[in-house]
């Protein structure tokens, strides 16, 4: 099975989100889980891919700036959003770019 | 050390490349390695994050298009590019976008 998000047609928007971890999981497991399902539920999220080895790499795809901007401010995505600033990544970046066009196999 | 890219303040491009890989090394990994070089040398390249699980994620960062286009029709690349395409990956995609904003630790 394909991990590649199924996107449409462009354009639309990426959030690239680079990061190193800290040591230890720390809850950071449970929390990734839980707020992959909870970004799945949004209204404009188009799909995600991700991997992690030294660095890791998630990109999220979203339909518009509205969207990734409600996603940004959501209360339990917020409480994640600190505990990742605190006690998850060590350093991190975080990319809004739109997507202008596309092309695979 | 971190493997986060060093870029510029916005906007810039981002080239997010996601495949899925075929089963073997088959030359891939020199070539890999070699493209990497070759692409940090080429003008207006500003970076190049990447991460390979399941899923293969490389995000390169470029100053704008023209440099974008003129990586992608460099010939050594487009000889790695048909490997690719007949050898080393089961499917890919290549998506091209704009960084309008970033921000991190």
């Amino acid at each position: 099975m394909s991990l590649i998000a199924k996107t449409p047609e462009p354009p639309y928007y990426a959030v690239i989100f680079t990061s190193h971890r800290t040591e230890g999981d720390n809850g950071y497991g449970d929390m990734a889980k839980k707020m992959l399902e909870l970004a799945a539920m949004q209204p404009g999220f188009l799909g995600v891919e991700s991997a992690r080895e030294e660095l890791g790499l998630t990109v999220s795809y979203w339909s518009n700036l509205e969207s990734i901007k409600r996603w940004k401010a959501n209360l339990e995505h917020k409480v994640a959003q600190k505990l990742g600033y605190e006690r998850w990544y060590s350093t991190f970046k975080v990319r809004v770019a739109k997507v202008e066009h596309d092309y695979g196999v």
